[in-house]
């Protein structure tokens, strides 16, 4: 690894790709040699970071060799495909597709919360879905107060969940409507312009979104928690980057005072609590759009459940919610070893 | 009356104003003479309404002289000092502010859900909070299957709500944002293009802004339920002039079946069941806008309690949240003396 090490991004022409190459800078990650990958469309192409230009090459076992980590940012089928070929080049891996997240072997982390989960010999790990993590990161200080019995989300999700073409369309449909032209939506599957619809994955059986049983079935996982109940209703809004949740968590006894939970927030690391009554100022995706903190707020006791506890929510999607909490996974694989 | 009624309608110039006008025309309400008042800003201009311009006068003794029904839209203040005034005249009032609602004697209407709370003598009726409405259009039909204990509410709330003011404001600071311009909001408390926040009312000390209160409280008037436990959540979002809201309903025993709710949805006037599972189509607020009834769909159990149901909702903040509301209580309200 010499002065640094070998890391390669698959993605790395997405909008979460973008953001890894700026968190290696702004975090002094230790990157000796990039690799930046994408599909045939983007290679040729180069990327610029740490002060250089790398040339984008399309994955192949070639790409992978000597490569100390790779991140995985380019949809599950892509990491079924090519987290063997980095596996078995020795890199370790990071996924932030949800390939491999319910697998049993592979560990499912949000490293505040559960870091206790990666063991030495994990060489792949799963970074959690946006909202889960978002979610997670306001969950997880409360279940230090009491049993959590029970957590009810309606989220506010934003367009850059649907990547860079999606936050474009945002724009551009915006741009439309301000114009007076009808909706023209090629993204989205609906309006995307002063609407909302319902999160755009495919709807089971059970009357969930695809979004939503990946939000129940990884909190159940991440908390370690498969009796855990949890009820999401998954929205996209015309937001660009940051998720937004209103959250009501239920104990199995009265809830912990609104006091207590702040200073549970407030004493966890990566969450800032934003909770000004007075100045009617609460967590906005404007506000934690561009932040490393998941912003917590609007604490207050459920007025039809004296058992529960309500608060607000809005992370960075594009950090937290996916290249941040890679990175720092990443940071305390390699910690360990000094580089 | 002779060929119809003597209506004035206070606050004409408003968002709400602009759509009793339309309704009248819409729905053949039988207007003879037409009163349109507003503050002494607007007075001197007219209103073009059932083919003709009405000159728009101030409030006054004169200006409520011999009509039959007033219509209150221009807040809580001018009711109060505007009401009595109406009714020593002989009118009746329709009063879209909150000033009255919560006055036993006077009663809270959504008309297709508690008509039967106004009796002869009421000649003052007070038109919910707009959020209640379209919550409660939901809502009532699944009181009929069963026993409802607590909802839980989570709203998506359009700019109409803050009036024409807010929806311009709305659009010229998407403009701003489109045009790389930092925010800077007129009428919102905070950036308002692509963001969200807290319902700009004030907090109270239970950690409730003042929308959510209204909700509550409403809610168990119209229902006649004081012990209906009801967790609402109000947050705006940069949507043009229909509110959404994510629902969950509790029940005293096991659920009604997503059949059975459906069912009881689709007899109910004044709503459309929207709820393509297969298309991904659910009530979105632009498919609400402009059209009189409730959009409610995405009807599923709630995977974290068998004794409760989930369900999203869109109606048009301006049109069943308060004109067209207001107008169908007046509609009601005359149409026994068959005019």
């Amino acid at each position: 690894m010499g002065d640094g090490l070998n890391v390669g991004i698959l993605g790395v022409t997405g909008a979460v790709g973008a953001e890894f190459l700026a968190l290696f800078e702004r975090r002094a990650f230790p990157v000796g040699r990039l690799v930046p990958m994408a599909s045939a469309r983007s290679a040729g192409r180069t990327v610029s970071a740490l002060g250089r230009e790398w040339p984008v090459v399309e994955p192949s076992e070639e790409s992978f060799a000597g490569l100390d980590v790779a991140f995985f940012s380019a949809g599950a089928g892509r990491s079924r495909e090519w987290a063997p070929v980095a596996l078995a080049a020795g890199a370790r891996v990071v996924d932030n597709s949800s390939a491999f997240r319910m697998d049993p072997e592979v560990p499912l982390v949000v490293p505040e919360v559960n870091w206790d989960a990666v063991q030495p010999e994990h060489r792949l790990i799963a970074n959690p879905n946006c909202s889960a993590i978002i979610l997670l990161m306001a969950l997880a200080p409360l279940t230090r107060l009491g049993h959590v019995e029970r957590v009810i989300v309606s989220t506010y999700q934003s367009a850059s969940g649907g990547g860079a073409a999606m936050m474009e369309d945002l724009l551009r449909q915006t741009r439309d409507a301000l114009d007076g032209l009808p909706p023209r939506p090629e993204v989205t599957p609906h309006a995307y312009a002063f609407n909302l619809f319902s999160h755009n994955t495919p709807v089971g059986p059970d009357g969930l979104n695809e979004e939503e049983s990946k939000v129940v079935a990884e909190c159940r996982k991440i908390l370690g928690r498969p009796d855990l109940r949890v009820n999401p209703t998954c929205v996209r809004v015309p937001v660009l980057r940051a998720h937004s949740e209103s959250v009501t968590v239920e104990f199995d006894g009265p809830a912990p005072s609104v006091e207590d939970a702040r200073a549970a927030l407030e004493a966890f690391p990566g969450v800032r609590v934003v909770d000004d009554r007075e100045g009617n100022h609460f967590p906005m995706p404007l506000e934690a759009s561009g932040g490393d903190d998941v912003l917590v707020g609007r604490l207050r006791p459920d007025p039809s459940n004296p058992w529960a506890l309500c608060l607000f929510v809005s992370g960075d999607q594009l950090l937290k919610g996916a290249a941040l909490n890679a990175v720092q996974i990443a940071e305390r694989l390699f910690a360990p070893v000094g580089v």
